[in-house]
């Protein structure tokens, strides 16, 4: 499967006084997705870091177009968007009761090695890895 | 003045297990700085909201070229970038140690009537801060 | 049931750079169990807010035995410790992998009458609920 | 000087939907108000980290007498509470406007090796900071 769901309940302190859920909280659902996503492909987020692989964002968006509200129903779905041997993205939709997208995003990392603190070559340091994430990204083209 | 820079000091709390700033929480200091921002032309967020004005983000997006650090010296500077009667948007510049961009990043958002919970036209029902806000953004094309 | 406990999976976004979770995030979690714990009995947090009743929070501890770590497989409990007319505290273990009480705490509330922005009796105003948090309190008791 | 107060404007995304700080919060701020005290009596708690000493919360309490709110004037106090050659606690209060306390804290620590993940004394391995912060100390009981 492609594109991956999590279930998430807004937590009273992310709201904010307007009422709602605070706009830069939502990178922390997107996190949680993308997580939970490779974690059940057998690829934990722990392990790779354990391994020498970290997944630092450089670049992200995202477009609110209902608020979240504390407690609500929500899904984040995360998908593949790009792969290439040095960058990842993924994209990002957040479903309402299952039915109302209310907010969609995007993540852009590079895979840094922790030890030179330097931006790597996935595909020549970690080939396994690399091609799993191919394989979850082809899955999303059929 | 038409671009406003201040202080930030990254927190402890702030920082991931990586050893940089969690990439959601520099929306938080982009928040800082255009409240500060306006505060400072005399158009205080809180009055704002007191006076029946919201302000909620309908659009983000940052891009991290540098990590910010625990305990770095920073300036965050906003300017308005884009101004309608039914819009508003910032753009944001994060340097570091006075000399090197480390993030930039941008806020799009709508005016929002917090009784009857809609998007309002600025222009229309608080004319005088939409002008003041032209003339910030005014300042800004000199 | 007067114990109620749920899954929390720390999140990377709730870590520092120590490499572990910044201990004040242990608050979100606990906010998680109490509201799902009274949730699961009928009395959700957001339909009181409805209802015209806030529980904020008067005082709080933590003790923190040893450090929640990134994805780790806790489980939050949570128990109504003390309830008076005007007062209600709950107290809080988490319990790590099923067998280790990594941290607990209490949190301390009053009834808050979000019109008069006052603490109010919730015994005289509201005596279901106040009935409702009475046999929960009890059951713990037997 | 054995007190130290760091001012603190908090921030919209601090909030949440009761229109008040979220409690959980305020330990960021006295995170902030600690630092800066050990940093102006030249003991950066970065360079700490550089030079081998962690400070891991193992116990925090805050009691909440007045609600802070969004762009509050605050100013946040920290002190040595108690100093051991393995524990360290700061108190801490937190001042509205220059007059009305608002909140009051207390922060326990240990000493960390963070190559061996184990406490440690400090005045053994570190005398020249156990020394100072045992000046700071002092100073209050004058």
């Amino acid at each position: 499967m492609n594109r991956h769901g999590v279930k998430i309940r807004p937590r009273y302190g992310e709201t904010d006084q307007m009422g709602i859920i605070y706009h830069g909280n939502y990178f922390l659902w997107y996190e949680v997705s993308r997580t939970t996503f490779l974690k059940e492909q057998g690829l934990s987020y722990r392990s790779m870091e354990e391994m020498g692989v970290l997944l630092p964002v450089i670049e992200v968006s995202c477009q609110y177009r209902k608020s979240a509200l504390y407690d609500d129903d929500l899904e984040v779905f995360s998908s593949i968007d790009h792969l290439t041997p040095t960058r990842l993205s993924f994209v990002y939709e957040i479903v309402r009761d299952g039915e109302e997208t209310i907010a969609t995003g995007k993540t852009h990392h590079v895979y840094l090695d922790p030890e030179k603190k330097r931006p790597m070559n996935l595909k020549r340091h970690f080939p396994e890895i690399y091609e799993l994430l191919k394989n979850l990204k082809a899955a999303k083209e059929v």
